[in-house]
């Protein structure tokens, strides 16, 4: 894996939110040491400020303070996802040909569309607890997409990069026997407490060079389980918002799990699962990486 | 159908919201004409309220208002959704038995979980707007529950009753092609905008003497489509809160389409679909009846 590290420019947003779960302050990232305080000016990374313009409207006040050494020194605040709980977490099913393969069903004709309930969303450290009747906790390194206002029939293709505030890690965290096996559809494996893990950051989409062209990985326990890279997926994030358009109205703040490369548990043969006490380490090139703990049920 | 006429009693309460898209204001109705106002006590009927014990806290001031005749008179106001946008809607298919057999399908054997977009709530008099591109879009008469407070792993069926806030009526406007044909799950066909009317009222659940045996039905410019009573559910209210439990974790305001009866547009043979300016009637014995004018794309 090879990171990028920011340089200190107008344009740079690395959207974070620190402190505990549900009393998370907004800040913007400068490196690893330092961020800008925002939570006198920003109530909260959500719907309402995605939607009224929000991150133009932090553009100078990060660039100010940062060249002002307004800064603040990271000092083991816990990490929330980067985003607040948003109005829907949409996920796009067999989206990297080969994770295709390895599942035993065809390359879709157009995107899969599952969703997970919303409340799934953790910080990118926060543990991972396995539910009660687990039999088949399973990983899914993902590049999320946020969306950056209401979105709704774009024309094109092209007009869907104006829709998306920017991009972040996810652990699409994944049941497949209540996703597969429980008489229901996808939903059912996807929604348990803890199971979307989201950030450290989200890079707001100006920052990403080429989205379709960035290296992706997990571990567990620290061995190699997912290799791979954007450039394999079958529908890109902007093919994606402009289908979802036609079907939905997304709105400012919602978060789009696009799909997960080869060497997810159900994939291997015989299958690993999770288990309580497994460490997952995710990434994915220029936006950070994750840590999780499995944890067991409740 | 059937409508009980509520009586004025303390423990009476029937909720609406009133006024325009995104301006409602929370009220209790006490009967055709008149009702309680509630938007100097309540924010609003949403998570915060169903979670932090607001019904509990309406009651005496309904009771109090009513008795002492501070009540105000329906003047036309635009009727909204009886609940604010919710966390999540979850959707139970194939849930009647005769519905089941129309669509061609097996009844199940454990509850189906889809979902809708929450954007997708209106209120029961407001316009539903056909989606561009479609061919097929359908009715559905459903009981909505409302959830009262944060519910997760339920030990009991019966514990469900208590995770009840109330009951709603719900029409889950379906478009078939996108939710059978186009490559997803059945998300795709159930969440385009205006697809989720609710209300006129949402009655708490002591009111409703017995749930599972509510007459329903829907007519399409007067001609009766559907006919049926939650008696033939599959898989009651209580079983299914108690069976959600295990998977995902509930909220305070989210809301659950229950599952349609017979007559939906794809029962017939050969199908009925809807088209600009008709008009759907549907309605729950208790539970208020609708009336949507259907529209054309924007």
């Amino acid at each position: 894996m090879t990171t990028r590290r920011p340089t200190l420019e107008t344009d740079l947003l690395y959207l974070m939110r620190i402190g505990a779960p549900g009393a998370e302050k907004p800040v913007a990232r400068i490196d690893d040491e330092t961020y800008v305080d925002l939570s006198d000016t920003v109530t909260d990374f959500d719907e309402a400020f995605f939607g009224s313009g929000g991150l133009d409207g932090i553009r100078p006040v990060v660039a100010e303070r940062a060249t002002a050494g307004r800064v603040s020194r990271f000092a083991g605040e816990r990490v929330g996802a980067p985003i607040a709980r948003p109005h829907q977490i949409l996920c796009i099913g067999l989206n990297y040909r080969d994770h295709a393969a390895e599942s035993g069903m065809p390359v879709p004709d157009e995107p899969i569309l599952f969703t997970k309930s919303p409340n799934t969303l953790v910080g990118p450290y926060d543990d991972v607890r396995i539910p009660r009747g687990s039999t088949k906790p399973d990983w899914e390194v993902e590049l999320g997409i946020v969306i950056g206002g209401r979105t709704s029939y774009l024309d094109s293709v092209a007009e869907a990069r104006e829709a998306i505030a920017g991009y972040v890690v996810v652990n699409d965290v994944s049941e497949r026997a209540f996703q597969l096996e429980r008489g229901g559809q996808w939903s059912k494996g996807k929604s348990a407490e803890t199971f979307n893990p989201a950030g450290p950051w989200l890079v707001t989409a100006d920052e990403i060079d080429d989205v379709l062209g960035l290296d992706m990985w997990l571990e567990v326990n620290g061995e190699r389980r997912q290799t791979g890279n954007t450039k394999t997926m079958v529908f890109d994030p902007y093919f994606l918002v402009h289908h979802l358009s036609q079907f939905l109205v997304l709105e400012p703040g919602d978060l789009i799990n696009t799909g997960t490369p080869p060497g997810v548990g159900m994939g291997f043969n015989p299958p690993v699962w999770l288990r309580p006490d497994d460490v997952m380490e995710l990434g994915i090139e220029g936006l950070g990486a994750q840590r999780q703990r499995v944890v067991g049920p409740r």
